[in-house]
């Protein structure tokens, strides 16, 4: 198996070989290249070659099309994503919206993901088809995930179960189909396939569930500020688990916090002590060990051969946070 | 050869078994739905219909898929352009930006787009990568158009060749799609595929033309408001042309016209002028008929082949707007 240093290299090199700044228009091709030379941990390309590697035995090579397909794939959804959500900065960056303009972002990303669907395609003719077929449905599943967050910050009563769902298919559905692009492209069995699309997605729940808690919940060291999710009233599981737990009381707290018009300082500090009267750190925890126990579980079906074992390894450390 | 109409009422049929009521999130496909349920006349997939009968001599149903994701392509398109166009009205109906929003529109159109992956890859298994290939260009030239379209509507100097080029990528390039993925499926030779895309792409260069003809010179009985064009200071060719032949005093007066705060009825009138002086009808036409010229003697290097004739007859008979 190919050590991850050297193949994230190869990924950038391949990256960076796309042409994106001799290209014509402009306009349309510039903020491609903007947005992909910002520093990333490209682990979802990292994923879709491992599971290429994995399924076939051999060098990861020439996976590598379908690999940067869905690194672009992710960059048109932020360009897309960041539109939608207003969101000013990027990887510590203006967005290709601000930079540039809205309409410049929505048809740069159009284009970024129409680019993709050739390199998904170009790279194994005879199994062109099952490859686009599994991008259309990750693509939908992304759409959908991306529209029901949009939904549910509109409405009140949000489930956790409706939250689950739309994290999965926002972020998870990705992450599994990496895994499932690069063992399709593979040849690895249909069984395989379903397990890899399962292992990922699980994964991919308790990683988001992961941030939602270190957005409350920072370990030491870390760099970013405490509590936005709080000031933007995001309805994440720690948020509706509360609100499952409150009493009459605390429910009222919380809305007084939420909706009453407090400083942004006085909302967090309000609602952390919510979370901590109530056990929201550790309920969160609990759910996440749920869902890596869950992925763990059904990579015990298809890990024990030895090839996949470092795509479990791999996502492990990623969850430790020391990738 | 199909009949036309018959042709049409499989592609209405076609279309109207796409689930888009029942599927959820319902903001994400009820706008899908909406603008496919405008009635339109379905030029683009009858011809990728007529391509693959054309070039099969077999019925053309098996490309159905395939002509019915153009269509979806070209709608997709639709609802990003209308936003990026503030367009409020498109087929007499609000657009979706308007009747839903704009990151509703943006993330519909999204999706409508990677439905289409799968239909043109999903019908032909041994063709799905050469029809992802040329379905990816497509899509790439027909965002390089539209970028190139806001590009020019910025710049002062913009030149007929700019402005040419614009509308074959903008509106050409995706009617010569329409035919060659249908000759793709079909299976047609490598030279009559490339016949037929730049055959395509003049008749659909002179279809354009003849649109920004129509809007100042109106055949009689034409429905439409005279000098929409022109109220909008859009770089058609007549006004690049315009421009051209025009003298230092008719410069002089263009320019008060555009730029200088008259009114509607006023420009309209002055500029209309203005191209009867300087015989911009009779330049239009004769640039029209030239890529007519053009398309047909491209036509009659594959038009031998009888088959084919009944696509010049669909589109000779289209640039008549007897269809």
């Amino acid at each position: 198996m190919s050590n991850i240093t050297a193949l994230r290299k190869e990924v950038e090199d391949f990256l960076k070989a796309i042409d994106f700044d001799s290209k014509s228009p402009k306009n349309l091709y510039a903020p491609m290249g903007y947005l992909l030379s910002l520093p990333a941990k490209r682990i979802r390309p990292l994923l879709c070659l491992m599971a290429y590697e994995a399924a076939s035995g051999k060098d990861p090579q020439p996976a590598l099309p379908v690999a940067a397909a869905v690194e672009l794939f992710h960059n048109f959804t932020l360009m897309h994503d960041d539109i939608m959500d207003r969101a000013p900065v990027r990887r510590g960056q203006p967005t290709v919206h601000i930079k540039w303009n809205v309409n410049t972002a929505i048809l740069s990303g159009d284009a970024l993901f129409a680019m993709t669907m050739g390199m998904v395609a170009g790279a194994f003719p005879e199994k062109a088809q099952a490859l686009i077929a599994e991008y259309t449905d990750v693509a939908m599943g992304v759409c959908e995930g991306q529209m029901e967050d949009m939904d549910l910050a509109e409405e009140t009563a949000v489930t956790i179960p409706q939250y689950i769902e739309m994290i999965r298919k926002k972020t998870a559905v990705l992450l599994g189909g990496c895994l499932t692009l690069g063992a399709i492209a593979g040849g690895a069995s249909g069984s395989v396939i379903g397990q890899l699309r399962e292992f990922g997605e699980k994964m991919g729940v308790a990683f988001q569930l992961q941030d939602d808690l270190m957005d409350a919940f920072p370990p030491d060291g870390f760099g970013k500020q405490v509590g936005g999710d709080i000031q933007e009233n995001k309805k994440t599981f720690l948020l509706l688990r509360c609100y499952e737990l409150a009493d009459e009381a605390q429910k009222a707290r919380l809305d007084q916090l939420l909706y009453g018009g407090t400083t942004d300082a006085e909302k967090v500090d309000g609602v952390l002590d919510l979370y901590r009267t109530l056990g929201i750190e550790a309920e969160t925890r609990q759910l996440i060990d749920r869902y890596f126990g869950e992925a763990l579980e059904v990579a015990g079906k298809f890990s024990g051969h030895s090839r996949f074992e470092s795509i479990v390894q791999f996502l492990q450390d990623i969850a430790r946070r020391s990738v």
